[in-house]
């Protein structure tokens, strides 16, 4: 059973008071042949084959596997990831695994699951696809976990409504097949959807965790419309329009069956207190459908890349980009990328540069000037009739032609510019993975995501480059980002991308990220999502008024979970049934 | 005091269950001379006036209103409300009544009031500026309660950030002193605000209650960005960015005093659950400050009004507004609206009729053609440079050029259309009061707001339409209505004008409005938002799965606010500490 005291005293910063722990991780209790890798905190391998005998009369034999070898954590590939593990483990692979995944089949099921849970007092982690990557994958926070694999058998794209352009999903649902419905139905001239970098992961998923994408509907949330969900407690809520009933529904069919309400995904508040914002980023509940508009069809679309050539050119571009989004001239989620983030989609580091040191800026502007691309690239789309993209296009290039050196393409201007090319894809909605390809940067490789939020301020964007690149620097890794600019403000993703089998490399990459995470604080910049790993720290961070938030979060966490089973530690939230402190997790020293 | 059992029995369906309540109204217990007129329920005179003292202590006495006289409840002038009733009451008018009323001059003695209510299980009731016309104004839900003017003392504008394109503000500020401030600052060419029909209500108060306004911003509670928060326990929040302490705050100062973090008004999900709309539409906190995202000058602005000439020409209206409006082709928040809706902005019922029933089919086409208006008035405007307004106008007049017989106005063709004026302002953000002269269709006018969600589809706008006008008719009532186009869903509000000194007239309001959610339910539609006296029944229509959200609510209700003191009742959740079947509200017969 792995825990907190696995981790080498040497790195502590201060150890886990590990006696006040209420429930402790199991320790070095004696495996039989064929037990899990790790049991739930506080239960015994007998005790543990009776949950499983449970859970496979709920969910069937051939849903419920016990994760007892490690090879079963050994398939690595991110298009069929192993799902209870991190595949880009910062820690021990077998760190934060789950003791037992199951994949229920129904809504009923994970109802069933979740008293299970609760009669036999075991932590249960959901997961939708498990790719969240470089923000810990399928890995529970605590290890042991029940894990729930919601997509495995509910993956149905429940319905599609041209009309009220929105779709019903399961958590199974990726953007992949979302698209491919649309494309399949010749949907597509009317219906888009909005896709992050990566097409393989849920939409559920994704939205829950508050990712984005890149579109004028990239703000995945504020995109979502009605939830299912099923409660710690095993009860089913349906919100917004949902919890309405529909007159037409067959009130002897189990509830989740229940045809829902024709405004569920028209309207997202209903009446009363709005909830659906406490189940995203939460272990209040378990979401099992969700609807989701889609964006019509612009009536036209023009791609484009500006290329600025220098390092400094991040002040101003910053400057230029404000106004126009806040104005809407800007109409998506734009991208403003370092150099290395477009390089590192082309080709590992190995056929950029033998520097055993991170480069530097003769070397990135030797890339750049290579790539034909500057050191900073904004990847942007106009929307709509011709007409109307010549106003936005010409405000968009008479701003940046204030930079001197700016360059102006559209895909067709650069045929073999990969990144160009995918983003051409990406902000219309059309699922890839191509951008994954930056992971192999390093051999082995793997990475942590660092997301501070930033003003979208000339001053906040060089601060946080500069800054985040130092702290990559002192640690020897290249600094590789992108800042995404949302309506009000620009998630900056730092990328720390690290070789997953050296040892020293994951300790760096985990000091950087532990070490910004209060650099940044201290500055008043906050992260919007993080590793599993990371969670407790960047919680810490939110504490305006003694932790008052913390405090809101705990008195719900435990009235609606009392015995504390759902994801517990998820972001931060440990149930009163948890002695946090003897799961903190050790900060790395330098 | 006054409480359910006040209406006549003849009234009745089904008797509350007196003698099962945990808190009981007083009932006739003798009034002191300079005793309110009522008292919260349990609470003695003498308790009472220990209560006003400490109240007084903590407030000043300046800012300590005890409601002892029927003529405090005598102003009834929307200008000037007084801020502890229903204006527009639908029952007697020293129904639903605070005791008193405090107006706190900062967040700190919010707090301090709410530990206090907690001390002595004194109901407290807040409200912004008490506007809430049509839902209640400033009324408690349990009469009694002590009201807390929020705006009164706590009004100010406390940031407009022109970069970030925001506002932060207090409850107090209205739209027009929003509006002024951009005016009196020069800010007006770079910032417009989204205002509702009236500008004399609370920004913070009006997207609190989810209230809608009509530019591109129309939506405000997905507008806002931030919120300051004291929770039932006295406990300040601050939700998103506002959680993460400005490095620059002074820790010695009160923590509602702290500078906040630069990015609270720039994005609004910080780290872990999203709880801001568990806050709108709720009693489970006080919110004491928010930010409010401000909409970019577009570059150009042109308002319009499209005739459509025939009452069946609503179903075909709205099978053409449905995709414009997906597609953004239609930017903002346009309405759809019932001759009668205008008409009666231009003049009360006797400037038209003398006719004792409602107006009929022919009546109303000659309105019309008085007003030189079409049936349905569809108002709308385009934003942006000539150019893309050109691209949007020309789809626009082309689609509802289908409707035989559409006429198309801009501002300047009717000069005299007081309606068409002042729709031009508001759908530019200024705000006015322009529209509450509808109220005055009838002498002593008064209304309730119907408020259904539709699909924005023609079957069910027609639907709706013909429900709601035979209902109205069948209570000789005049059908007055708007359908406010959202992003997926209309708002359909139905106005339903009474005379508030006419005992009968406002009974057939009281069951016009109950019968109608009942209809409504049957069909599977649901209100937004409603008066006082009918949340119970509105909140007893959302019951999915045996009331699981309700179910939900309460619980998070009574795990934030254990002695139920903060607006129990609102929204029909009712604390532990309340029976609610002693509170409900009998439904009138026909």
């Amino acid at each position: 059973m792995k825990g907190a005291e696995q981790f080498a005293p040497e790195q502590m910063v201060g150890g886990p008071t590990a006696e006040a722990a209420y429930r402790r991780p199991n320790g070095d209790a004696p495996r039989d042949a064929g037990d899990p890798l790790c049991l739930p905190p506080g239960i015994s391998s007998k005790r543990f084959k009776e949950f499983l005998c449970r859970l496979a009369d709920i969910s069937g034999d051939d849903h419920v596997t016990a994760i007892t070898k490690m090879e079963e954590l050994s398939q690595e590939s991110y298009l069929d990831p192993s799902k209870c593990h991190d595949m880009f483990h910062v820690f021990n692979k077998e760190d934060f695994v789950s003791s037992a995944v199951v994949a229920p089949r129904n809504v009923g099921e994970v109802q069933a699951i979740m008293r299970l849970c609760n009669e036999f007092e075991i932590p249960v982690w959901p997961f939708s696809i498990g790719r969240n990557v470089g923000y810990g994958g399928a890995s529970p926070r605590v290890s042991g976990s029940l894990g729930m694999d919601m997509g495995r058998n509910m993956n149905k794209i429940l319905k599609v409504d041209v009309d009220g352009a929105y779709a019903l999903v399961e958590p199974g649902v990726t953007y992949f097949d979302l698209h491919d419905y649309l494309v399949n139905n010749n949907l597509r001239d009317k219906l888009w959807i909005d896709v992050p970098d990566l097409g393989g992961g849920s939409v559920l998923g994704n939205t829950t965790e508050r990712g984005v994408g890149y579109t004028p509907y990239g703000d995945h949330y504020m995109m979502h419309c009605g939830m299912e969900i099923v409660l710690p407690n095993g009860e089913l809520v349906r919100t917004g329009m949902g919890a309405l009933p529909n007159p037409n529904a067959d009130p002897n069919a189990p509830a989740h069956e229940q045809e829902p309400n024709s405004c569920w995904q028209l309207f997202n508040y209903g009446f009363g207190p709005y909830n659906d914002g406490s189940f995203t980023q939460s272990s209040l509940g378990v979401i099992t459908k969700m609807g989701v508009w889609l964006m019509a069809n612009p009536g036209g679309y023009q791609s484009y890349l500006i290329t600025l050539p220098r390092d400094d050119d991040l002040h101003q571009a910053i400057e230029i980009i404000r106004p126009l989004r806040v104005a809407m001239v800007l109409q998506n989620v734009p991208t403003l990328r370092h150099i290395l983030m477009d390089a590192a989609c082309m080709g590992d580091r190995a056929s950029y540069s033998n520097s055993a040191n991170p480069l530097n800026d003769e070397e990135l502007d030797a890339i750049a000037e290579k790539l034909n691309l500057g050191r900073w690239n904004f990847y942007g789309a106009l929307y709509g009739p011709q007409p109307v993209r010549d106003v936005l296009w010409s405000v968009v290039k008479g701003a940046f032609s204030q930079i001197k050196g700016a360059k102006f393409f559209f895909p067709e201007d650069q045929p073999d510019n990969l990144v160009l090319q995918t983003r051409h894809d990406t902000l219309q909605g059309i699922p890839s993975v191509t951008e994954l390809k930056w992971v192999d940067w390093l051999p082995n490789g793997a990475h942590l995501f660092f997301s501070p939020i930033a003003k979208v301020s000339g001053d906040d964007a060089v601060g946080q480059y500069q800054l985040t690149r130092r702290r990559c620097e002192e640690a020897g890794l290249d600094f590789i980002g992108t800042f995404v600019v949302g309506m009000r403000e620009m998630h900056h993703i730092v990328c720390l991308v690290f070789n997953r089998k050296d040892k020293e490399s994951c300790r760096k990459a985990h000091w950087v990220i532990s070490t910004l995470i209060q650099d940044a604080a201290e500055r008043g910049w906050g992260e919007y999502r993080t590793h599993i790993a990371l969670m407790d720290q960047i919680a810490q961070t939110y504490n305006f008024n003694n932790n008052a938030q913390m405090k809101l979060n705990e008195t719900i966490k435990n009235a609606l979970d009392p015995k504390g089973i759902l994801a517990p530690g998820k972001n931060g939230i440990w149930p009163q049934t948890y002695d946090a402190k003897a799961w903190a997790i050790p900060r790395p020293k330098r």
